[in-house]
């Protein structure tokens, strides 16, 4: 996780990118995740500030910046990590890290400013740009299909730098709802059993501990107070239907 | 990270998409990260499978099902999970888990076939796509800039749970390249002090311990073999350039 100054000096940088919706893709992705700092290197659309997908992002596309070339575009920056489609070294002799470990680098470097470098959607970064970077990352997709949507890419590379790894197996928000009392779970309990003697479902199916059974059985279900009373108006009303079904006279 | 059979009881369901670039957006990123079994519910567009931008991804969405309602869509599975922007709860009872904490309860769960839903670009799921869902999970995005877009949000849930927390810190490749012989390091270190000596560099910074400094600052380079023969071939054309001027009979 980072904190607000650490997501204020990570910036990405576009290359060559070719389609203007992508850009507003990564916008969205930047805004969505906290990173606001958006830097464009000869992207394909001069217009790439019409660019329309990003939602919510606008301000930050008015406020990207574009310039002529990476060297411009990293200038204050004192860590850059280019990023690549697989962990295979082309013969650029830079260390390629897997994401995970990436991210934990970067947020390691974040006292300074760091920049993210994205390829072109058809070539990636070439060597020129690659010669900027002090090492490169890579998304671990499969083997058979390395190659990610520029947007999904950005995303998946900002979730990772913001992601807490200290998450707690605990919901967020948890359902508001008081458990029952021990007198509604007993008046559960009887009902329950009232129903199965009204529908002589003892002579069917013989048992010796019915009562104990049918007492497991709802505390396993772990009802809350509302659910309880539910289910008990479910049962008074069946048993109410099966009285006068009874008492009509029918055969039962 | 999942094993391919977990991978294969792993589904993506998409709830009433409308826009088909999403839906290939949806199968390439399920392709990256090795997930096959793509269920659509209610297309807002018939002609889902001409979803263009799926690069690579056009089997998976021929195999794609197409389902008349969510109940159908997920008949098949032991857990069903709702995606949602944003960790508040609706009037929906369900808890909501970050993605982080998400991912790891659908890890363990993957001994049944596990369906994961996304809800229409527009509304997200509604409260009945929402009753077939044991609980939620969000994507821990920024307050004022929930809602992602929905290629980008399929991708990062699906690389979070093929992520793999245990990635060491070291690259997955590293330059191959030798380290340096001592010496070769000592040629270096001995041409540049040649240099600096050459240069009058001593006469203008006067130190007791150049030699010792010279030796120190090359070792914190880390140079491997080649870039060591590199730099001193750099050092043997400066200092050829040098000797050549001054007998030249230069005034320096």
């Amino acid at each position: 996780m980072l904190t607000p100054s650490e997501c204020d000096r990570l910036c990405v940088v576009l290359v060559a990118t070719r389609n203007p919706l992508n850009i507003g893709a990564v916008a969205r992705a930047m805004s969505n995740f906290g990173i606001r700092d958006l830097r464009v290197v000869r992207p394909w659309e001069a217009a790439f500030r019409d660019a329309k997908s990003a939602v919510g992002a606008a301000e930050l596309l008015r406020n990207a910046r574009e310039c002529p070339d990476v060297a411009e575009a990293i200038a204050d920056c004192g860590l850059v990590v280019g990023t690549s489609a697989g962990s295979r070294n082309r013969d650029t002799q830079h260390p390629i890290y897997r994401l995970e470990a990436g991210a934990r680098l970067i947020r390691q470097s974040l006292q300074n400013r760091v920049a993210i470098l994205f390829g072109s959607e058809k070539f990636g970064l070439s060597n020129d740009d690659l010669s900027y970077c002090n090492w490169l990352m890579h998304i671990p997709t499969r083997e058979e299909h390395l190659s990610m949507n520029l947007g999904q890419a950005v995303a998946v590379s900002l979730y990772e730098l913001v992601r807490d790894p200290g998450t707690p197996l605990e919901p967020c928000t948890r359902p508001e709802t008081a458990p029952p009392t021990a007198a509604q779970t007993q008046v559960l309990i009887a009902k329950v059993l009232e129903l199965l003697e009204a529908v002589d479902y003892r002579a069917r199916h013989p048992r010796a501990n019915i009562q104990q059974e049918t007492r497991r059985l709802i505390r396993r279900m772990h009802l809350n107070a509302r659910d309880t009373e539910g289910i008990l108006g479910m049962l008074r009303q069946t048993l109410w239907k099966i009285g006068k079904e009874t008492s009509d006279g029918s055969d039962r």
